[in-house]
């Protein structure tokens, strides 16, 4: 196993990768990988997800404030099978199942030293420009960041944790526990894996919300507590928060708001009991006119998220003990050609009734 | 000593106070006390000072969601001698110097038993409809409210915890320490007991902000590290966000806005690092238009405030140990007649020198 | 309904209590109730659990540093029915099955202002010395301390709330969650309590500790991951040490420790991961031998915990949605007879595989 | 400027240390320096001062549980001047100033991911077996654990950075404030730089204790509110608390224990307030026998802490600013000869007028 040869790749076969060349254009082409470190694996990629910013890099060549310049590999929802490990690396072995998480910190900045990596400006990320992603045969990566999977958690599950730790980030920061009852604003992937990260941490109710009749039922199926169809009317925001306070039938003490808008963040912001705290986690709009002061003269706190920190072995340990199922997430698979992968973007960019769709390499 | 009479004032004198009997009009009217409870004491007024709200009630009958139904006596920022104890009292003396803290909450609710019963939904505040203030020769208050004066403290600087334990009340729940580098906006009152409060609070570094080149060289001369001249213009937030992270030349751990308008907010949260926080203190607007989605995918929480609780003994050992000092707040003095009450309201309310207007009762 | 005569007694029969008159002495007697306050609620008691401190006063006439110098109706774990309430309450009717809360507090010292209502020195509470408990038929109580039960929650589990609040108040306060691996010393009736609550709050493994058997059989058919028999040997610390990690499989995030001697709290203070902590519930010696040094230089934290506060809502909620059942804990039931009452006394002192003995009345 | 030679020394001069050679002998004798990294610097030692885990490790060979079994360089309180830069290096450059934090961690853990990377397992730190120190000519660490001294701050002021960090992360841990009371106990080097950083982080007031009344009337100089004497007698707890209480005229919020014996501990958690904290710094005896029950009882936490994580750039500000002046603290100065490095270690070990030896290279 892996003799080298230009990079670390095995020599035997050339490694391919899904490189986002233009606006709409993904090709598989070749990838050279970068040399393996003493620290490094070389894995072998069978699951990878697509996330909704992977199809705004595609649509237009950026997402947020980042902006491809470069051809770049896509992905970074993943995990796979490890095929060579650096020599200075004991915690994993050849043949390890292991999800990977994408962002590699500088650990020497304070955000690094503080226990804040996430927030480290140096962070080189799976797919946010110029760094490549993982939607490959083959990548090489920090032996840190590839966390083995129990035998009872699939590979699809353990690309699952991307995802979830949004969730599980999200309601660390905002402090859920038992005695939260949780508003969840939005049922798209990210507003249900929110939900199911509240409930794992001890959620007392959760209600949910969304425009979309179809994700809230889905969103009722998965486990929410009561579920309210809301419009994106500004006029309806009072109203709306009395539907929602009645479906909640108590003090609402957090309200996550998985959309980013006006209306929603205005919801939320109204909905939630004083002294209790809104999370946001959708970037609907990037202004939001909303009723800030109110709020915050009930002590009303807001708090921010960026991705997350350290929480593979959480995520890997709620899906081992199955307080946390992400399969039903994972509504389309599709394999690793040409034809594939722009069918499976385009599955995924429409949206409807696909949640989670994954690449099965 | 009290000998009672009517409800449990003198008897020998009629109790006067400034009643808010309509938009722009004060009157110096009788004020009839409630009877003197087992854990109430009275308390002669000897300093009461004008607070914004008191000049918003009398410009337009409400302040925030507050509105003035029935005449009601103004003033709740006061300090005075205890002339008479209810039969349980054991904390308190005839003869005694205290600070009165304005806000009697139920005990017994949720807010209450958890600490922070500034968010009692019951509480009874004086001259917040359709409570009566204190602007008055004398007062009947629970003891346990009435914090005795040491003697280097003046009964005007106790009347002055009240908007000194706004400060740091926003200190305590924004977490200033000596690794917070501490922006406010805004060098009004509040603006200024903030930035006192800060500094007790071992904020490292201070920058404030205002449109107002006099109340930014008061700011200096109070203490400030540097001062920056911002506009109201929407357009100049980048620019001015420029100006004041070099005049920090740090980073920016925490914003306390103490005006509270979409320019001062938008301002505060893209100068804060990432990972701080934004304090929200001033109550400019009802709705602000924010860039709150970038703000929070760099983690800049943004915390409430309203009033504070249990902040009178710190205040007061503030004053004691000269921590803080804030007799050069006290621009205006005037004396308890009807003249007096109506001009001291003029000043209070032009603004311009003024800072605090105190009455001498 | 109520009708009053003397106190706030029914007037048609005479209200007899359990009454501790000296060492080993119970003595049902009349109890004539105090007035009914505006804000309180008489309750007739269904059921009354006996707790290990009751036992205590019974064969000692003290238990921690109180002391037993009049005779005192005994008992505080108590669930009953509304029969009377005062003029002010609005939260409770007649025929009301609630829960009672033990300790009033003063609601005007520091601590009730900062949300530690647990440990205001003016407390007053159930069967503590100078204060009657609630092993009568009926009592007089606030109305803020009475909770409601839900329908599917009988008056023994409400009862039930009151020890449950020791492992939910050493939860909150050693803050268990999804990532916290749970050590508990102990597997009586409070070991059992905490470990119901640990899991409530989510601990991911729970592994729990005693020197008997029947206890750790109990203690794992009630769920925890694993079991460890210890002994009261101080030369078996290292290698129990090591026979407790190997049963968790991880690293020991948090040891709570419900016995209080040296040799568990050597146990808990070694067996517990650098950065974690130990919680100290149980009070089996006042003064411990134990390695404190090296625990503080790993950063090892030691909470203490006193009583609880604010746990009802909580408890309740845990037995209305299932996630604690605590009803295999009631291993015992007595009626109020003299005879009875002296019996179950002693079954209760006995230990055994007595958990809970329980009155109902 | 470094042209090489063997590893990254000047080639010009051999690197001369004080190298712990066996009990009681301290050699000064070639120390050849490891290769420059690429992040690394080489710093000429300016100024080295010895702390009490120095003098152990020459009295004994070992201090807590680290045992030396080769020969190794001593030393870890040290500032300096940059020689030469690695290639990556942009932070720092030659000439520059910096006081050095002397210990590496993983930077992969749990504990470095998480922010508190003190507990890192792996850390090499100066003068830690098998770790050589910095008591010598030059030395090679990594740049981001060199910080730049401003120019009012001396080199030797930047040596004390390193035990002043102790006092830092003690107050930071256990939360010291402006509204902290604060009694030390002991007034040694320890003591003395924990009082410092208590009142910088705002402590309101500090009352220190020792046996020894030299070293008492040095905290009382150097700003302690109160000194009280004590004994070494464990009769006298209870007494000694009652005086110490009074010297403090307050609740004791937090005691920081810089002794770490039976004594002072039993004296610690008697003395501090229900609900208060003590931290545990000094590490006198490994086992102490105290009254750990009725402390939890009354929820007084034990906070331990290990060395200081992050500590560097805010003790600088403090030095900067002149919040904190360590000036008076330095009471011995030697140069580097073996002559004057046996006689300094012997001043330090003989302790009685010696706060902190240093050594100026």
């Amino acid at each position: 196993m892996g003799k080298g040869g230009e990079g670390s790749g095995d020599g035997k076969e050339e490694n391919m990768a899904a490189w986002l060349v233009s606006v709409n254009t993904l090709k598989i082409q070749p990838y050279q990988l970068p040399p393996l470190g003493p620290r490094d694996v070389r894995v072998r990629m069978k699951a990878v997800g697509i996330c909704g910013s992977d199809v705004q890099y595609l649509k237009r060549m950026s997402s947020a404030h980042f902006v491809v310049k470069e051809p770049m590999v896509i992905g970074h929802e993943c995990a796979g099978v490890i095929e060579e490990v650096g020599s200075e690396v004991k915690s994993l072995a050849v043949g390890d199942r292991v999800a990977l998480e994408p962002g590699i910190s500088c650990s020497r900045c304070k955000y690094c030293k503080g226990g804040r990596y996430n927030l480290c400006q140096e962070m080189k990320f799976f797919a946010t420009p110029p760094v490549h992603g993982s939607l490959a045969n083959q990548v090489v990566h920090p032996a840190e960041l590839c966390f083995k999977l129990p035998d009872n958690v699939s590979l699809e599950e353990g690309a699952m944790c991307e995802p979830l730790s949004v969730g599980v980030h999200a309601c660390r920061r905002a402090g859920v526990g038992p005695e939260t009852n949780v508003l969840i604003m939005g049922a798209g992937p990210i507003g249900l894996v929110t939900m199911f990260a509240a409930r794992a941490f001890g959620a007392s109710k959760i209600v949910i919300t969304d425009v979309n009749d179809h994700r809230l039922s889905v969103a009722k199926s998965l486990g929410a507590d009561a579920i309210v169809k809301v419009s994106t009317n500004m006029e309806g925001v009072d109203e709306e928060v009395i539907q929602i306070q009645k479906a909640m039938g108590a003090d609402i003490d957090l309200t996550i708001d998985c959309a980013g808008f006006s209306k929603t963040m205005s919801t939320a912001l109204n909905a939630t009991r004083a002294g209790g705290r809104v999370c946001l986690v959708g970037m609907g709009h990037h202004d939001l006119t909303v009723p800030l002061t109110p709020a915050a003269a009930r002590e009303v706190d807001i708090v921010g998220v960026f991705r997350y920190k350290d929480t593979w072995p959480l995520c890997i340990e709620f899906l081992r003990t199955g307080k946390i199922d992400v399969k039903p997430l994972i509504t389309h698979r599709f394999g690793f050609s040409q034809e594939e992968v722009e069918e499976a973007f385009e599955v995924s960019a429409r949206g409807r009734d696909a949640i989670k769709v994954m690449f099965n390499l």
